[in-house]
């Protein structure tokens, strides 16, 4: 039985938002799974010493303008966000929180935090708004609330991090394909071509 | 007429060279052309707050592994050169100045410049190599010593390099499509779909 394909994100990263759209379709065509490994992107920032892309000057503008018409390339909903980028600790605890219980509700928790960001605008900073995002779904608001402040949840998403540090992880989307580490939305191909051919 | 596509590199990016293998045959399959533009990219990194990709933790050292598939996955040469980066200005002055007498020898003398560094993994820092490089193709090598030091063709690169600037190059490769920028040798298919769709 092969691992499953690890798909390293920060719920802040719009690279991600359009990865997760496609990712797990199109590692499924390939009879393999997906799992989803929400990180804090400013950690590993500090790591490479780079900044929000938002905050370079040239690189900031150039991708507001690439979001939007990958937006339209791949008809998927977009609305750049305010505040962007944003600290996602809630959301990404919450995830863990509900991946120990049920990774297919994580899975669906995770797209509709990344729809709610991206895909209408709405700021999702606040454990309140996540709370809203998963009450839908069936999660407990009040138990939810409580999960994002409990040390342990927290230490997990601590460990994680470290964790996709070691993997060698820098950047969102991050995807591991049986240890050959693949950066980047516009690198689908690649995943695709491991999943097929098993190397170069 | 349309506009020919403008196509913004360094000579010491490995990503500039594997878009440089492409790009003349992809756009002149739409009946257009291509006008290359090296430059000076550490001049767009002090803009932007970036340093060389090799310099960055982590990153660095998953480019140098993205390099070496890329390359077996395209079939071109590569060899990892040792000093790199580098400081491109011999080679980009000559540039300009052959492309002032003769864009396709300009072009020649590019496309062997970027097989001597990355296919042969060879220094070309130094006017003394830039000459050895370009005189195979009928270029006088106590001429282009001379060019590379004359003020006009150190000017000439200058001007370059802060127009790219104005038109938002941060990157390399960059290409310029009818106004629209499109970054990245992962971006080609961009460049294409600009081609046939006009837009999105």
């Amino acid at each position: 039985m092969s691992e499953p394909v690890l798909f390293y994100f920060d719920f802040s990263s719009p690279y991600g938002y359009f990865a997760a759209v496609k990712i797990d379709e199109l590692v499924g065509g390939f009879g393999r799974t997906v799992t989803w490994k929400p990180m804090m992107l400013g950690v590993a920032m500090k790591e490479t010493g780079n900044r929000p892309l938002a905050d370079q000057p040239l690189k900031g503008e150039y991708c507001k303008r690439d979001w939007d018409r990958l937006a339209r390339h791949m008809k998927v909903a977009w609305r750049m966000p305010t505040p962007f980028p944003i600290a996602t600790l809630a959301a990404a605890r919450a995830f863990y929180w509900l991946d120990d219980k049920d990774p297919g509700l994580a899975k669906r928790f995770a797209r509709a935090t990344f729809d709610t960001y991206f895909g209408n605008g709405r700021d999702i900073t606040a454990p309140e708004t996540v709370a809203d995002i998963a009450a839908p779904l069936g999660v407990d608001r009040a138990a939810l609330l409580a999960a994002v402040q409990d040390p342990a949840v927290k230490e997990r998403l601590k460990q994680e991090t470290a964790e996709a540090l070691r993997r060698g992880v820098f950047g969102s989307p991050f995807f591991v394909v049986d240890g050959e580490p693949i950066w980047g939305s516009d690198r689908l191909w690649m995943v695709k071509h491991w999943l097929r051919e098993g190397g170069w």
